[in-house]
């Protein structure tokens, strides 16, 4: 599912993309996710039905492409030299707010995900596997530097630990994570639980 | 709130109080929280609804009381002496099959929470920091006891840690977290970023 997105993507410009994602995640932000529409994403952004579905294929896979590519920088760009650098690149690609909005995003997704095999199967294939897959690349790197053993048994953890850090945060501390508090968890819980 | 509840529910046998949990859950699984009404509860267990409203003051309240105290062992309860023994006790309090059972309750207690402040509020104050408050009780045994140091900078995040693996479980490996599961991610990472 993830190639055909990309080829279909490929007819329309950069640009024209962007705009398109900026419209559906102010609708989502606006109406949530179950009453989004695509004829409301079609009015919002002067372009026909048909072609947002021949785009995308259907509204669980534009609103997780959008998602996915709301963020300014991808995690398979980053690679600082030291697995710290990567961390502090990857948590400060967005900023306070902006993670804040982000979060708020997510949080409604993850609810309707429930209800909905088709939006479940979009976000994990188009959104989440491709995130665990490029952080693994990451851990690999720090890895093959000699930063981590290889044998370490908190390497496959990586992703549990972070988003433990995400949704924690709220529920915990009645907070919403800050680039600041994610920083000082990685200092204090994945570093040292992967010995670096 | 906590202690209203608490002289509240000392009217009735605990007995009877197990058995209307029971029934509460019951019907939880049943219907999920939304449609959960006082007249169910109160048919399901041949009481009045006045006898409910008296002992936990309202639906949220009685809901997020049944959750509690399904677990057949309080986290206050455990003391074995190690770091490593009591998270082995407090993960091993259910099964995986009623682990399962209640991570599906809790999740639909989760979403629920998003539209009710005031079950929000009973989460918070019945559940969520009492259960916090008894972690903190049993990690801060360990620093007396030499176990962990007292400036180790994980210390205040073994919720956070605890709550990742439950959570990413599902998100990462779609699966739900077993006991074999949780007891490798403690010794795996949660006792290595506390320096155990």
């Amino acid at each position: 599912m993830a190639e055909v997105a990309t080829t279909r993507r490929s007819r329309i410009t950069p640009e024209r993309e962007a705009e398109l994602y900026t419209a559906v995640l102010d609708i989502l932000r606006e109406v949530g996710y179950d009453a989004l529409t695509m004829d409301a994403v079609a009015t919002r952004t002067r372009s026909s039905k048909a072609t947002l579905y021949r785009q995308w294929g259907s509204k669980p896979q534009l609103v997780v492409m959008a998602l996915r590519c709301q963020k300014p920088l991808r995690i398979a760009e980053v690679d600082t030299g030291s697995l710290r650098g990567d961390f502090h690149v990857i948590l400060n690609r967005e900023d306070d707010c902006q993670m804040e909005q982000s979060s708020a995003l997510m949080r409604g997704l993850a609810m309707a995900v429930h209800s909905d095999p088709e939006l479940l199967r979009a976000f994990r294939e188009l959104l989440v596997e491709p995130e665990l897959a490029e952080l693994d690349r990451i851990v690999r790197r720090a890895v093959e530097r000699g930063e981590i053993r290889a044998d370490n048994p908190a390497l496959g953890f990586v992703p549990h630990m972070l988003i433990g850090a995400f949704v924690a945060r709220e529920l915990v501390d009645e907070r919403p994570p800050t680039q600041a508090f994610l920083m000082t968890y990685v200092d204090s819980v994945i570093l040292p639980a992967l010995g670096v």
